[in-house]
């Protein structure tokens, strides 16, 4: 989608994929075959464009260092990312600097044949009574969608998870959610930033499912986190657009949960719903040029994301379907249907929460995607 | 903007270029290089498509004809081509449906090197004693953006013109304007049809400057002009996209002047402006799948044309100034800066008309467009 935001500038991007049959290769004016662990491949990529810049967390910090030291302009920068893609190194910056996060501890392993070191197992027992069972417990690096995180009731549970965790673990207190909320902020690299408004997600097993704009929080709540977002963002030195994941506590906290140095599920909202998308806004901003408007257009927006149905039918089949929904913006991102995979999203603005909900889900489900447990669905479609 | 339309729905382009640079190459899943009017070329596109639709008028309808003959799905099919493409032909056929079109005569030629025959410099004349001097000659194909378009004063000057023509000329009375309107229209195989609101253009020189939403013409001319444009989508029998443009004249009539049967300039605020773009609606229009709502989406829509400066500056090395210009849209086509040449537009949409026309124009202005002779500026930029 930044692909397409680019090719509209008459700017073109250049892909670093690992096969010519990754999805983002379709929209690119030029692709290098390559990964991005690999420092020559890198090269290769930077030879070709004025800019680096990424939609995925899968980097080599040490590499970016090399090209940044030769002088290639990589944005986000190295620092940002390090902080994105290891949620320790998170939580030391933002608690270092004052913002509301979850109580933590980060606590090293010594995980060998014979399972985590006994100091470990004791560190997170003292954490848990100290801030009550369960806890959760996450890998600090490679977790996404649900992935690297295991609520735990009690010890035993938690030696079990820890065994099969690197060199350390985060253990964070298990937050009793009002709400999960995100900020997408853009930020050029003089600091100049803008925040879109914030938003409301869904989330069920910590995978997106739904996206409400303004959604059903209270309108303040929604201002201070919007001023988190791009506080967190000058924090981090962000270049690009970031996401900032929040947690809106039954005990009335606001909490920062996650970041995401890149366009997120949680932005796809302001390619129909917003003056400025996501991705034109981070293309504009790895470029160093004026950030466009985040003005919301439309009252309400819902965007519901598509997922493989069990029998992996590919939605584009189904395309008669979803769009016979008024007013559905389907989005489609290339990627073979497999169940439960994320494979794309659909967005309806309109004037009324109700409606645009039920559309959006309503052409989600007729493009294969599986009802969610622990979502409630609008009226007529529950 | 199609192939980014198509992108979006996860449906991959295949683009037929004369080139592998060619602009539209860049949003293509796939390319095959090779040109419209060879039929090897077109059966090598068809090979890797399901259906066949065009950008352009560029066709040789016997090659369809074939293609056709042999099941492969051409949208727009070989008759609408046949009446977008030929002007005489088109005049034709909406006189004979009633739509109201100007006063023209078609009249053939026999130019050899000793010039147009007396008989077609009569028959010219006989015109223009009938309607009034002066006239406006056409050729019957090739003309686009104000070429192949003549208005004379005087036999002298008609003759002059008829020496340069083929085997037709197209003799139209001179409209008296007040303004220029256009309506898109989407139509499936099945006939189910769709309109755009109408908009008002601004030509200079037969070159369209500026669309304005819903444009300074009362709405009942406006509702009139989209009737006018679903009946002819009809009467051609369209699939995909159709563009009809017509005069407002001074004397009351609503005359249909062209048609094309694709995305056309006129509708390029639909990608901002309107719930579905025109090219979402091309895409799911030749696919024969639903089709997507034409409301507008803003009270008002100003889209202004960039075109390259004296210079020949490409306008991406302007896109700081451009971008600028709050809530401006710019689309950039990837072509070469050549002075005069159409190189992009920028769309804004707000409440009010003067100030979404100034904000256009200016991004325009700053992207290097020289200022028009003949379009009466917004207060400020004249």
């Amino acid at each position: 989608m930044a692909g397409e935001a680019a090719s509209a500038l008459g700017l073109s991007m250049v892909v670093l994929a690992e096969r010519p049959d990754d999805a983002a290769c379709e929209v690119a004016a030029e692709v290098v075959i390559g990964s991005p662990l690999v420092e020559a491949d890198m090269r290769a990529l930077a030879a070709r464009c004025d800019v680096i810049t990424f939609d995925h967390e899968l980097v080599d910090l040490s590499i970016l260092e090399k090209l940044v030291a030769d002088g290639i302009p990589v944005h986000p920068g190295v620092s940002t990312l390090g902080v994105a893609i290891n949620k320790g190194h998170m939580r030391r910056v933002l608690a270092q600097a004052g913002v509301s996060i979850p109580a933590h501890a980060v606590i090293g392993l010594d995980s060998g044949e014979a399972g985590p070191g006994d100091q470990a197992v004791a560190e997170v027992g003292a954490f848990a009574q100290k801030h009550g069972w369960p806890i959760v417990l996450k890998a600090t690096r490679g977790g996404y969608d649900g992935k690297g995180v295991w609520p735990v009731g009690d010890l035993d549970e938690a030696r079990r998870v820890l065994s099969q965790l690197g060199d350390e673990v985060l253990v964070e207190e298990m937050v009793a959610m009002r709400a999960e909320l995100a900020v997408m902020v853009a930020r050029r690299p003089s600091g100049i930033s803008v925040a879109w408004p914030a938003v409301e997600t869904a989330q069920v097993g910590g995978v997106c499912r739904e996206v409400l704009v303004p959604g059903r929080i209270p309108s303040g709540i929604m201002q201070q986190a919007s001023e988190v977002g791009l506080r967190v963002a000058e924090i981090v030195d962000a270049v690009g657009v970031l996401a900032v994941e929040l947690f809106w506590t039954t005990d009335g906290r606001l909490l920062v949960n996650e970041i995401a140095a890149r366009p997120h599920n949680s932005g796809h909202w302001t390619i129909e719903g917003a003056v400025t998308s996501q991705f034109e806004n981070h293309v504009r901003a790895v470029l160093d040029l004026p950030l466009g408007a985040t003005a919301p257009q439309h009252d309400h927006v819902a965007s519901v994301n598509i997922f493989g149905g069990p029998g992996g039918e590919d939605p584009v089949t189904l395309l008669a379907d979803g769009l016979a929904v008024e007013g559905a913006h389907i989005h489609l991102y290339g990627k073979e249907g497999r169940p439960g995979r994320k494979l794309g999203h659909v967005t309806v603005a309109g004037i009324d929460e109700g409606d645009v909900r039920s559309r959006a889900w309503a052409a989600a489900l007729a493009l294969g995607t599986p009802r969610p447990d622990r979502v409630e669905l609008p009226e007529g479609l529950g």
